[in-house]
């Protein structure tokens, strides 16, 4: 029990409205009707925009589309066009996070000649003058809950991260129907990405009671309908459950954040494309058991609530990897999709990745890192 | 498990910013600053009035305190006169349910012509402009989360239910420091009150898993915390879990609602001025124990979270009752205070109110109720 940590001050930021299940993503529709909102941007991928119907809006609606990817600078500065002539009183981010951390952007700095540059790192936007909604589609992100969005600079490939309460949505739906058409493949790896951010949070040094409940209560939803959403994706009770996962891991996000986990993937992904939930599923495995040797009561608890057990420390690894890779994972990359000799340079690049580090349970070093990029390349 | 009902769709109204443990009243003060607020509006009971730099607002103050007891019209329209001559742009309700009750009502009046009938139901009350903060200092109603306020309609005593999404407060501060000089009784009573928000709701027929994550940790919280700071009432981290046990018993209320307990506990209040905790606590064992035979497996839950146990289904009432009287409060009601002739009248009251009563787990009738009545009076 972590109860005596309750006298450390904590906040929680939350959307003053979450619709959750079948069918609530017309509470977007409504919403705007209640408020009279008359001219909605929706930014969504190119697939979600072929459905916006589901948002049931009954008013004059842009659709910002041009998104094949995660957001850069160029995308925002086309988005922000678009809102800038058109003038928004609502702004919806209706996808996965690349969706909705575009649409946190656009909605503080429509009408705004700020530059992306000018309102990196904390509480630095305008205040946002239109209403926010996030539709996500995929659970995996929970940027439909959080504050943060993150850019890549076009110009350097520099990821631009950006936190405000003003980008915190009005509005959030989790409607398992949009959810149905999500591959299995992309099921199994944005879940992780969810089940990553409880976990990391839940044995983070900074783990807070208050952000546990979200993270217990986020890994026992995975353990229970993880495999059932990879196995049938029409099952709406296991859509719903983890677009709930989803949303508790962004609870955990924003005052306690993830931890080496992240960090060791997050090259993965900037140098090497691997998409970010997989390469936190093949990651994941190593971290976990990494830190058990230093929190085993931390460490049965969640594979306890995953539905799993291991048979001693050693187990916890094998146990875990087998949780992935039983979910169609691909846990292994070749050395076409890394280079051996790229691994060096990997370790180093997480190894500064201190805001995460800071707060693991053990010590990582760079050579922990190297010796886990080794095992799985 | 009762995660087969999450295909039932359900929205979470929650307050944007809530901040949780000591000393965390100050950021009222600051989030107003960082707002640009220039003119604040306190609504407090005398007490809290008097202490209103916990909230460290650096702005203009007006502080509305004639609020002697649960707020009627004849109040409302006083603090509706001094919000309208004096436009503030912050509302802080500082105190238990009939200060934050009031703030939402003049947060979403001030410079409105409307009378308070008008906005009595569902989403009927303007737009409101005033930013709204809530300090709860006593941990029992649970009002700083949700949307609703009661006010007595000073000519007839009718009471006016407002419920409406402009009510939810911007911002939320649970700060233990504000609940030390609260008195046992009234800890204990109150306590009870929170505890009964998340019974009923963890037992209603409409109750659900969203719902039952709060319904259960508040539970828990109250199995923890409670007897510690009914005992040493400045045992901050036992009143850090109380208002958090609060915060949690409010969520419940939004969604789901009550049912016996609060429906049969509401006579003893309105019509013999019982305090609306201890009228709870006096139901509470009674209900507990005549819900049992519906749903034994959730009873068990419930007393287990509580850190109690039964040796079957006869001794709920018993182990109930004495969790309750060891808190020190007064299970007994007088012949003085209610006569016993007015139990009839009471329990067709109490009968009357359905849209509690309805989602009782198990079939109430007038006669249980005058039952009920009869074993504590």
């Amino acid at each position: 029990m972590s109860d005596d940590l309750l006298l450390r001050p904590i906040v929680i930021g939350s959307p003053a409205a979450i619709h959750i299940g079948p069918g609530t993503a017309a509470e977007v529709g409504r919403a705007a009707a209640a408020r009279g909102i008359t001219r909605a941007l929706v930014v969504a991928d190119p697939f979600n925009a072929s459905r916006i119907d589901h948002l049931a809006l009954d008013c004059r609606v842009e659709t910002f589309a041009d998104l094949p990817g995660e957001p850069d600078t160029r995308m925002l500065a086309a988005a922000r066009t678009l809102a800038d002539g058109y003038a928004p009183d609502l702004v919806v981010g209706f996808g996965g996070g690349s969706a909705m951390d575009l649409a946190k952007l656009v909605a503080v700095l429509a009408g705004s000649e700020l530059r992306p540059a000018d309102i990196v790192g904390v509480g630095r936007t305008p205040a946002r003058k239109a209403m926010l909604a996030q539709v996500p589609t995929t659970a995996g992100t929970g940027s439909e809950s959080g504050t943060r969005a993150l850019v890549t600079d076009a110009e350097n490939g520099a990821k631009l991260a950006v936190e405000s309460p003003e980008m915190l949505a009005d509005l959030v739906a989790l409607d398992p129907h949009l959810a149905v058409t999500l591959p299995p493949q992309l099921t199994a790896e944005t879940g992780i990405d969810a089940l990553a951010h409880c976990v990391e949070s839940f044995t983070s040094a900074r783990s807070h009671p208050v952000i546990d409940l979200y993270a217990r209560e986020g890994i026992r939803l995975i353990g229970r309908y993880l495999h059932r959403a990879v196995k049938d994706g029409g099952d709406l009770e296991a859509r719903t459950g983890m677009a709930l996962a989803a949303l508790y891991g962004g609870y955990c996000l924003g005052p306690v954040n993830t931890t080496a986990g992240h960090a060791i993937a997050y090259p993965l992904s900037t140098r090497h494309g691997i998409a970010h939930g997989r390469a936190n599923a093949i990651i994941f495995p190593h971290t976990l058991a990494f830190n058990a040797t230093m929190i085993p009561e931390r460490t049965t608890e969640i594979l306890s609530l995953l539905g799993l057990e291991a048979a001693g420390p050693n187990a916890v690894f094998e146990v875990a990897h087998r949780f992935c890779r039983d979910l169609g994972i691909d846990m292994r990359l070749t050395s076409e999709q890394v280079a051996a000799g790229d691994l060096e340079a990997m370790a180093s690049e997480a190894a500064a990745i201190r805001r995460l580090l800071d707060h693991n349970p053990r010590p990582v070093t760079r050579d922990d890192i190297l010796h886990m990029y080794r095992a799985v390349i």
